[in-house]
């Protein structure tokens, strides 16, 4: 199996010219998306998004990412062996996610060009290079390691996730990490910030000048519901959400935006 | 095989999250999207679109149905056996179309906890209570009956799918249930209605105070391309439609609005 | 393998009514999404997007085309022989990239009725007609020719694809034939107008008054990085780009537009 994470969107050929090289190489293998609508470039973005399923897929998958602002430049391409899956894209921190949550990675440098789709385009390396790599990791499987591919390196890209600040007085400043359709927005704040036990008498989250003191865990439960509440996301992190409606266009929020938490007695 | 239905949007890593943890449990299992951009929220509008292509899939694909601004709430999570398919998703009214179709239909609530995805996240149950039901029923098929779910219930909600209204002198009044891409506005008309081989000489409909005179099959037929034209839909409604153009930005059309239908000699 | 090409969106109930239709007539075949974003009507974008891709299919694949404003008028129903490839759609010119480029090609209009879905329904025979006749065709192989489904014919539409037109003094008038959601323009200019080796030192194009001197092989190579440059784009046409931004947005370009290329020593 393999999955599927780009900013082509799904208007052009550039997709399906991916899902073709790679069927052309193994016609058994099972593609699914992740999604194409990362914003155009948007390296942090996707390595988010990654992070918060790549862990749902089977045992075995094969996550091929390309968010690739620096294709055809001397930016590396890379095999990355972490957990219970395999990565296939560029060296650019796509991957920030997965080396932060999982104990044991290795990466390797592609270069075995003989894997590749030639002539190869200096701007579509997800077709001409991410794909055929991905396609032979997902038909050889365990006969072909990924140290065949190239060298092992060490130094490896990871873009800085900002892990949340802590302040004096019990304060800790955060961010949004991302939004989502709905408009709730996530941010970097996770149980060992607030445990969701004490944070219904106790916290209070400020962003964009917005004081947020209503939390719960789900949308239904909140009490004042056209009021903002803040909530434990399925992704691991604190969302602040709005019931029925867009907490992030209440907010003006963007990702990116400072948060903080705080007791609320201060 | 399995359809998806949700709001989730496809640029997220929501539809990904809820794929993969159904290929977790079963690997062999062909995923199909109905569609992922349901308005946020807006149950309605998915249950037509389930109901205006269900069957066109092989009998025992399961549907799964995820519009669900009550989740985390007391709203139960249902499967629901009708005609050669299943269903799978929250029991807020999004099978009302297919209720309203088949006649045998039994609705048991999903209490089975053993099932989910732990721990069940308060705002995902797409992903950790109806993906993996729904895979749960994929894989064991018919040796795992719906009743092994939780109990059958009878109280299951429906929602009202207007019918149209029959008003004097032979006038009837109804409603845009939808408008597509396109701009077609689709009407809750049908044959029962306005017969097809009656239309083209004797009837008339009125939106928004625009009188609809031209009636044919299909687009191509229309003599007055310029002008809005009815003609029987693919759905199984009439439709409102306008040669290579949007019926829906010439009527300023929204779903939910007004519609009748008179004879022309009036 | 069949691949799916249309305008019908993602949002309603056509796409998921043609993969149902296709599944219940062959439950085993792979169903691969070229786009169903093509805007609405548009046969020379979608001819020009299944151009770019379709030989990245493995041979035997069947591409399914639907974008089809005349659909229920005279046009006719076709299935073309060409390459290694079966492709099924609507006459309307949206095979004309594969006309250009296979050396052989066979084109049969559809007439055999018995395979369709009935009642067929005149707006929709993306549904009705080319889903099951498509599915049919992949399930019986070369069991099943081409020739079966009705008559060779050889009056079938082509639309054309402006060649490049070559003036005096070297001067060469071209048009933009496809703008991509990174902003990149298209131009009908390939090798044979410009080589590689050559744009660096020689060449200049010129649209909306813009002139392009910078030439490259790729985004990361661009010198002057805020200036728009043209380099050879991954379907063989030479584009125009620049870095980390949208080109078209700088030119205000759309499909169409006319591009010329120079010696740069006039």
């Amino acid at each position: 199996m393999i999955t599927l994470l780009t900013d082509f969107g799904v208007a052009d050929y550039f997709v399906p010219a991916v899902k073709g090289i790679i069927l052309s190489i193994n016609p058994e293998v099972q593609l699914i998306d992740i999604t194409h609508e990362i914003v155009a470039h948007d390296v942090e973005s996707a390595a988010f998004t990654l992070g918060a399923c790549y862990r749902d897929f089977p045992a075995g998958t094969i996550h091929l990412a390309v968010v690739d602002p620096g294709v055809g430049s001397a930016r590396r391409a890379i095999v990355v062996e972490a957990g219970d899956y395999l990565f296939v894209g560029p060296d650019n921190g796509i991957f920030s996610f997965v080396y932060a949550r999982e104990p044991a990675v290795r990466v390797f440098e592609i270069t075995q060009e003989k894997l590749f789709r030639h002539p190869v385009s200096a701007t579509f390396h997800g077709r001409d290079v991410f794909a055929p790599v991905a396609a032979h990791l997902s038909k050889e499987g365990k006969a072909m390691k990924a140290e065949s591919l190239g060298a092992e390196i060490h130094d490896y890209i990871k873009i800085e996730i900002a892990a949340p600040q802590r302040l004096s007085q019990g304060r800790i400043k955060g961010r949004l990490i991302q939004v989502d359709r709905f408009g709730n927005c996530t941010t970097n704040f996770t149980e060992r910030e607030l445990h969701p036990d004490q944070a219904r008498r106790f916290a209070m989250m400020t962003v964009a000048g917005r004081k947020i003191t209503q939390f719960g865990s789900h949308f239904a439960e909140a009490e004042r519901k056209e009021e903002l509440f803040a909530y434990p996301g399925s992704a691991g992190y604190w969302e602040i959400g709005l019931w029925c409606n867009s907490a992030a266009d209440a907010l003006e929020a963007r990702r990116g935006m400072e948060v903080t938490l705080e007791p609320r007695w201060i």
